[in-house]
């Protein structure tokens, strides 16, 4: 898993039915001092996550499915939680 | 997942049953200010994506065998829809 | 997996019910002669890993699932055990 | 998925059961321009592919499996086809 | 799959019970020729691989799941053969 920042939010018309519905954040990787280590990634949020905050990241399908509470679905990112403190 | 850009298709005769009449794009990463962020990968599309279009990619197979339609299928990177709106 | 060594932890309110109760540790890679070589991951822990220590980490939801003890939980990275002796 | 090209194929006496009679070759990632853009990856071939083919290689357990026909076999990165045609 | 070179190996007391009895390599990423491309990592090892030793490496859950015969082991990265012959 990873630490993240999220940093704002895609817009997609055209996808596949198991995306209807549920909002895709960019977030970038951060270290644990906060700073950015990495590209950005995309993954779905249901926490309200909001710009700014700290998340953390799951990269697997089965736990994507799980969280997001659609077995089936096209997923393999997903917000895990929001981060209140770091070391 | 990631933002990429459709940069072009590729053409393969001698291929896997299960890749016959599904076309293959070349994407490259970008970030969310369109900017080129790493190297081509090569992902199925359903959508009709064109050459310039920003596109989500899904990178594992369950959830390429479930936008392709084929549960049984040999893929593992799918375009999952067409961005409309960066942040 | 990975050689890592465990800096901290992290502590999240909002989350997965699956990741209750779980301890959440911040896990730089090392190489063989304990040299820090890639970013921090995040993963679980249920050795009482301490900071300091070098740990073995697998990044993968099947093998989470099994340490942590939930065939159905949001994992994909865990600590399978505390390095005593490297080459 | 990635574009590869062929450049030899290596020999294992040794190996696991699921690994007999079946050819190992050495691809370099290359963009779609045929610039070589990674370190070598090894892949399992079914299609004959020669040195200097370019192909496009699948890394992932089931996709591997479905094109080798082997359901149970140690397998994570296959070629997939031969490519006649770059962007 | 990756070719490695075998450079140590690594001790674990304190680890999960599906590790018991199982002999862990530290393995460095090699070209076709041999030159280190990249980080170390570890293995499993179930064919008696010796310091020196250039292997074959599967970082798959399934496929080291098979190739150390525990179907519900917390693997996800084997070594699958000797090699005798680069190219």
């Amino acid at each position: 898993m990873k630490l993240g920042k999220v940093v704002g939010n895609i817009v997609s018309t055209i996808k596949t039915p198991s995306h209807q519905n549920k909002k895709l954040m960019v977030v970038i990787p951060v270290d644990a001092s906060r700073k950015e280590i990495g590209e950005p990634m995309i993954a779905f949020d249901r926490f309200h996550a909001g710009i700014g905050d700290y998340v953390l990241i799951i990269e697997e399908g089965g736990s994507a499915r799980d969280i997001l509470g659609d077995e089936k679905g096209a997923f393999d990112a997903v917000i895990a939680g929001i981060i209140d403190q770091l070391p």
